[in-house]
């Protein structure tokens, strides 16, 4: 055991270059290291690699190109690349929502299919020909060479944007305790580590995005789920029981557009809940993604607006309405600001400055608030038709919730149909929905399902036309 | 508590509008916002507006330029805008580590300061000029206005990338088994999130990195400290007892450039490791960020080349030798590839698909083996030239380990001086520094620092005869 390792022999090297063309770390045409390189970096002879390259030649993996090297031949199946899941068993008790979710993002790489599942955004309403004048132009200046420090919180340009345009909807955030993360699921993730301790008790919507409850899962969190209504929100009066009866840590709300429902809790609402929260010693950990896609005339407030003790956690990211490849979001942790970096340091240093420059330079540059009227004018519309839709070519005793903002609709199915027997069928449709299963952590919206309504466009008309009919044999079958 | 807020008067508004002035939010040279925009986002009346813009102006905050606006004056202190950290406490016992590395991170914005404290790379041994070119290109071809779904694990020709160069130092990797993440520590606090949970006890090296203690405590984790020789890595005698007599739940190490030290696991050593894990079903997660920078003749071989079972998550980035504006790193978790993946959907979704792209395509350009053989070299010269000052230039008694790769130096003080101490009084000189302190769990190590060589230079030859007065100072105080 104390020795190094044998020389393999040129079957067993075969055996291993075999593998690694299989499992697609060499592609099709991909060149193989050259015999010399092959040598030096493992060790083996002259006559092994020969043999070795050979071998596969022989087996048709690759090929030799006079004057160039050895390239591989065969392809390896798509599926050897991409991880591969189980089909959802019948049961729907025995899923996990990890596994359900997993299986979603996945039907997500999947371009043959008609994406109502994950809430991606319509990648014509991003402003992505901006986003590229504007590296090209940081590239240009050399802005990605400087290699200084860099403080945890993020960078500052970002961290006065933020700041500015949140004055503009009545938060007064200070620069210094703004932390840039990751996206949104980062900076709620930070919040929740900051403020709890695994085992603690979150008080949750019911419904809810399901991130949050694998947040909670991943933190070793237990959820309380507190019943919102789909137009309103979180129900104050329940959430003042459950506070009341249990040793509620914190309480995670998305205040603007809900997800899955859309809702829109009040401003009156809103402002009750800070108070009864900041009184009770409780953090309220916000989440305002969806903020600035209402579909009326006036911006609605975070509930951090009215924050008055430092005890709410607002949550917002940039990955909704400019781009999802950058990765961008914020936290505004008011008095855990301390903590949120604490934690920021030790899961995941910083957040990428290349990214963060990019933005800065996005928001600073002017344009955004036209950008953001012509989205909020867009996805209004496709909310719209896609809800008119629904009622023409879904069956009698289907519900629909029209969202007051945001890109999601909340669908109760007729019949109590299982929505994971709906997502199964829809996907041999080459339709992908998120089934309600996975917005409780206890299931209790099994017979709805959330579209995904960027996607809007007449090809996706018959799509929906399609889902339709695949509920309608649904309920036949009962 | 039911009514909308009431319009804020104009010395309401006023101060509001000097809190954020006083923030940087709006900093000096900023527009702020007109009288139309305001009176629309806030609700106030046009006179209370022009009358706190009025007040501020005398006040000498803002001023009126014609046809333009009103702009801010006054830009506030720089110490208002960036989080402050109270001064380290004289007893060394009631100092948290994460309250010194916060600092620690600070200093690198400082850069007034020499630069021995955080393992920065040399900015100019960052192949930046290369990066900006491959962005600008990117950005004319187009590349960032694709916005279809992502797989969680990360951009698939990255991953082929990473598997294709792993195959060079004996891991065989599969691509689809890869998760990229945001850097080394997202990799390793994913790890640590797969494989353990709440009050698992971690075997980790002493001393070992402080982000890997930083990473523990957040997650709940208890440490267990390991011996481990500066030169040859973890004490597999003593890591044996250990995981006999405690429930050992996992093992981190950084068998190849340890840090502090830079000390290397031998090959055998490293088989030895992996087998008796292996055997125990004790996961290793292995740390090998500074693999490419050995100052040997060859690259040292991971202990994940020596996995069988697949036990072992090797965890590495591209921070310390292409960009740490970028933050790519990697996992290779094994058996718990799905763990990961799952831990990294719910922590934060997805790493930056620009900062992928723009790697990948750095990696498949070639030249990589170029720039590192370059920088290896440099390194090694920097190390030998710094420890050699160290030996010319600090008080008899002080001890040095020339670390066998990677950028870090591991100097014990003499006379058992404080390293806290010594960082503060360092400090006054605008020398910062890594204290020795922070390297423990258990501040074993106090009478140590670790210096990054990576800023070696003539003037910070200059820096080190100051900091080696420093260090005399304080011995002769004794």
């Amino acid at each position: 055991m104390k020795n190094t390792p044998k020389i393999p022999r040129y079957e067993q090297f075969a055996h291993v270059l075999e593998e690694l063309i299989r499992s697609g770390t060499f592609p099709m045409g991909s060149r193989l290291p050259s015999i010399r390189e092959t040598i030096a970096q493992h060790g083996v002879s002259f006559s092994t690699v020969l043999q070795a390259y050979r071998r596969l030649e022989d087996q048709g993996f690759i090929e030799a190109r006079p004057q160039s090297g050895y390239y591989v031949k065969l392809r390896p199946a798509r599926a050897a690349v991409e991880p591969e899941f189980t089909p959802l068993p019948s049961d729907p008790t025995s899923v996990s929502i990890d596994e359900v979710t997993s299986r979603l993002i996945h039907d997500t790489l999947n371009l043959d299919f008609a994406q109502f599942g994950a809430a991606l955004p319509d990648p014509a309403l991003l402003p992505t020909a901006k986003l590229n004048r504007i590296l090209a132009q940081l590239a240009r200046e050399g802005k990605f060479s400087q290699v200084t420090g860099e403080a945890i919180a993020g960078q500052e340009d970002l961290r006065i944007q933020i700041a500015q345009r949140a004055f503009g909807y009545d938060c007064y955030l200070n620069p210094g305790e703004l932390v840039v993360t990751a996206g949104c699921t980062e900076a709620m993730s930070l919040c929740l580590q900051a403020v709890c301790s695994p085992g603690d008790l979150v008080a949750i919507e019911s419904p809810t995005y399901f991130g949050i409850i694998l947040a909670l899962e991943a933190l070793h969190l237990r959820a309380l789920e507190i019943p919102s209504h789909p137009r309103t929100g979180m129900s104050l009066d329940a959430l003042k029981f459950a506070v009341d009866n249990h040793p509620v840590k914190a309480v995670m709300a998305i205040p603007n557009f809900g997800n899955p429902t859309g809702s829109l809790m009040t401003d009156a609402d809103k402002r009750d809940l800070v108070e009864f929260l900041a009184h009770k010693g409780i953090p309220l950990i916000e989440n305002d993604i969806n903020g600035e896609l209402y579909f009326s005339d006036r911006r609605p407030r975070p509930a951090k607006s009215f924050d008055r003790e430092g005890t709410v956690l607002l949550c917002s990211s940039y990955s909704k309405d400019i781009s999802a490849w950058f990765r961008i979001g914020w936290v505004a942790p008011g008095r855990f600001s301390r903590e949120v970096q604490s934690k920021k340091y030790a899961m995941s240093v910083r957040t990428s400055l290349l990214a963060q420059v990019a933005i800065a330079r996005f928001l600073e540059g002017g344009g955004y608030d036209t950008h953001l009227r012509k989205i909020r004018n867009a996805y209004s519309q496709k909310a719209s038709f896609m809800a008119q839709a629904i009622c023409n070519h879904f069956p009698a005793g289907t519900r629909v919730i029209e969202p007051a903002g945001g890109f999601v609709m909340w669908v109760q199915l007729p019949g109590k149909l299982d929505s994971l027997e709906l997502y199964r069928e829809a996907q041999k449709a080459f339709i992908t929905i998120a089934p309600g299963y996975i917005f409780s952590p206890t299931h209790k919206f099994n017979d709805f399902v959330r579209l995904n309504t960027a996607c809007w466009s007449d090809r996706a008309e018959q799509d929906l036309i399609r889902l339709g009919k695949v509920i309608a044999n649904l309920l036949r079958r009962k």
